[in-house]
């Protein structure tokens, strides 16, 4: 009974801080972007954090966590709608001592609304709010639960030999937004005078404070996104985790600016915000397995691949105007696959199986964000006319402005 | 011993989270106002929790939980000033292994203040620094802790055989702060430039992104407000709590959403941001009585709300700058009733003590903040001058202004 | 393994929350200066809290705690670089129960980062970037733990009859960053105009809704470095902790208030502000020894020191941008020696033991500084040129913009 009450404070704080996860992707990505569609963006956000939390309460939950049979092939399963505790309100199959059923259910719910968060952020500034809606609806409430059932509802990715490993989500829940986002920036195009004749023009962020606490926020909502992934208060494994995640940050934001300045000359802020995410999401896959040591490598190659990926994106055409394909995609794979490299279950066997779960994963997220995306894009399109991108989305979608009082430049 | 030790810590983080929301408070009422005013509004919410924590140090604590006698009417009662833990220090009224009597005033100290400050965002604007300081001292040190001892006291509203029923309070502490916002406007007066030809105009919140973050600061800050009101970690209790207001929450938001979306079809940040607070407001006095279904109707129906309260407000000829007689005081009436209507408490018994309860607080709260408001208007005046209104209170009140670098529109 | 997991738990938060003061500290001194430097003290902040993590684990843990021998002299000790749990993983020298290696690390290494933070908000505006790097490579990396050794980690300060006592840091923390900030604004000289003909002039910080809302994040952050500086979740001393904490936090503001309205005839609400984080310096050092009463005069005797202090550093021609001298010098001295004068330790035995921790981390702060810095001044040099002051160091050093869709003034 004691150890259920304090497991069960724990995971509770853990959903308080995942929840406040909101608010940093809300900052960083208003604060990355222009003045004028930073109404639209925290629209997107209030709009994934509230309609998610009833999508998966509505069917979300029973999709993620089905109670596959023995014998199941593990692809699909599906509990029913709604959410009723069961007899006893208890999970107890955890670690010693269980949490209760509701706490469970609301940490899961924090955690589905993320998917697409990520991808509101690469389409920001040009794309429409109404198709934007309808792909959340679907992907939030269907191909985040259903995916994620592959694995952490004990489905056919868990059920191999070398199960596939993904503690708190590089791959269930960082690249499953990674992917979508990168189909959705290529089917909707650059913004215009993000490139002129092939060359990536720097769009700057238009509020860098705000895109800073954004990225703090992250980083402290990390602490209950990988600690309370531990499922349990248990001492060792939680304070283990919360220690690889706070070096991983710390390595990965010191490399992507040695790196950086380096390369470019100048001492980046923003290019070190992203090299904290980069190195948050590389030791997500693994947080508990690893050492101090093992943490820093993680998150430092993480940062460097921030730099490079960055690179590679301007390079490829896509316009992500927040660095979200590089920090939850690019990062994602490369945390998984570190899982398979580093720390207490490295080895070939567990190589391989991070790499059958990396390619199920892009699989079904690529081909349902095309589907969704590319029938949105024929029926009532997805992407704002050129004025209403000219003159800001907050205008034409909202009817407000974000800063009424102050003197604008236009750009 | 070991239960007493995680009710405790669960009481604590409740504790900080509910002092956050003061900073939630904030920058939701800055958001929503214009820059001129910014430093005035902040001022007061800053004298709101250091004067109330201290008032509550000096007789508030033991003016609320003043332990009622036998046979005594319940009305009122005083356990002197001060604050001196008991011998043991420990409370163990309450849940099996109970906490300390030190986050028990800290807890409870931290609800205190907020009464005021939902006084503070209805007020913003116009009304003069000096009086509301006076009004705050009167109603956080006094109006407050006596009208709370009648219920969370074990006062007479307690006694009922079928007892008025307020978790956290929809009543005791969000309708307490609404009437008196409601008295507080109706005597103050609109700004300057609110009505034209009888018509209500819009006079926009000069920073959107502050009073985004500020909403999800208090729905943060409501894992505390409403999970510490459980007064122990007790698993099920609090993890339900956590999952009914969160619920509602989102409810209230969308709900609010697609009615104000149907209506003046606009996409409308600000009525989505109030009605997730109406949910949490709504959902406050029965958290830990309802069911996710329950949940989720009323924190719906608080939507709806919301959408209907800031027109008939309009219609009143009231101004309220940010919404706060609809939040605080409409939906707060609207959860209380709920208590009555559904999950386990429901019944006509209940719903009679729910009326009782509701208008015995607004018994007290409309007679003492008119009282203390009409006494001040008739004395040294509420309203700053004209001049000072049109240019500023910043200027006026504080020679200061809240964003000196940055060029500004005047209105 | 009960009390065990929850005093983990605690300590947990705990460390969350201290991290989170990098946000409050980040916010503060951004919104305390001009805009055009913002970007620059964004990066110093992230650079102190990443370095500052790294740094903690190669070296500084095990400087701070060396484990000094019998028969040491207490002033030096070095367990090794990089970190290895113990057999076990526990720490059980705390109070019943303890907690883990992990977590005293990571509590102990946010702390860590926090003496640099002071500094950089002193030095705004007009250090070069790299040299302040270096300086906080060395002071985070050896000057902060060396010193800390010498109480927490068992060295002669705790070594002596009465040893010196500081219970979270009001010396080991503030005054460690406070020492060095002094000598670093005295060796760098006053930014451009702040004096004209010797008088000081007002150079009003640009974004005045960020500073409160920092200032309201640290408190909240001080749950967590006072809260648990009690090194487990004793209910008894955790909740007298928060109850002084609170009480003295708010008592310093409003006696800063008090008194600069007195003084000045304006409601100053920087000075409010800085009230409330001299109170809460103040109350550090002793904050499980006070009673309510004894924290609310702590407190207040240290709020108005605020205001004397501000005009004492005016008058000592020092530019210190964000008052940083005195909040955790000054008010950091009057903690310190408020153990001896209030509360359980109260004596001339305690008080003379206060005074020698004084001088003792006087004596190595400011040596230790002014030896790093007076020998960049000579090479490297650690002012910014005439034309990039004026210009702000954002563009210089950075080539990035905090604001670029804002029209600004210049100045």
């Amino acid at each position: 009974m004691e150890l259920l009450t304090t497991n069960n404070v724990w995971m509770m704080i853990c959903t308080a801080l995942v929840f406040f996860m909101h608010l940093g992707f809300a900052l960083l990505e208003i604060g990355l972007t222009r003045q004028k569609n930073t109404i639209n963006i925290l629209f997107k956000n209030i709009f994934i954090i509230t309609v998610g939390l009833l999508l998966y309460c509505l069917l979300g939950f029973n999709l993620m966590y089905p109670g596959f049979e023995e014998g199941s092939s593990g692809f699909f399963g599906f509990a029913g709608f709604g959410i009723t505790a069961p007899e006893g309100g208890m999970t107890v199959d955890y670690a010693d001592g269980g949490y209760t059923w509701w706490t469970d259910f609301l940490f899961q719910g924090m955690f589905a609304a993320t998917a697409a968060t990520i991808v509101s952020g690469a389409v920001a500034e040009r794309i429409k709010i109404v198709p934007f809606m309808i792909f959340t609806v679907i992907y939030v409430g269907i191909v985040y639960p259903l995916a994620g059932s592959w694995k952490w509802g004990g489905g056919f990715l868990d059920m191999r030999e070398t199960p596939f490993y993904d503690f708190a989500g590089s791959t269930l829940v960082h690249s499953v937004g990674g992917w979508a986002a990168l189909v959705a920036v290529w089917l909707l195009g650059a913004r215009i005078g993000k490139f002129k004749d092939g060359k990536p023009q720097a769009i700057p962020g238009h509020n860098i404070p705000l895109a800073t606490a954004g990225v703090l926020i992250l980083w402290l909502g990390w602490f209950g996104f990988n600690g309370g992934s531990v499922l349990s208060a248990d001492p060792e494994l939680t304070s283990l985790t919360l220690v690889t995640t706070c070096l991983a940050a710390a390595a990965g934001g010191v490399v992507a600016f040695i790196v950086s300045t380096a390369l470019y000359k100048n001492l980046d802020l923003t290019m070190y915000l992203n090299g904290i995410l980069g190195g948050l999401v590389g030791i997500t896959a693994g947080a508990d397995q690893m050492s101090p040591t093992d943490a820093i490598l993680i998150g430092g190659i993480a940062g460097a691949i921030i730099v490079g990926g960055v690179a590679l994106i301007d390079k490829l055409k896509l316009d992500d105007p927040v660095g979200a394909i590089t920090v939850h995609l690019i990062c994602g794979i490369w945390g998984t696959l570190a899982v398979g490299i580093f720390g207490a279950l490295a080895g070939v066997d567990q190589l391989i199986s991070q790499l059958v779960g990396i390619v199920s994963y892009a699989a079904i997220c690529i081909s349902t964000s095309f589907i969704i995306f590319f029938i949105l894009k024929k029926t009532i399109g997805i992407r704002v006319s050129e004025k209403e991108e000219l003159e800001g989305l907050d205008g034409h979608e909202h009817g407000m402005d974000a800063y009424p009082d102050f003197r604008l430049n236009e750009h």
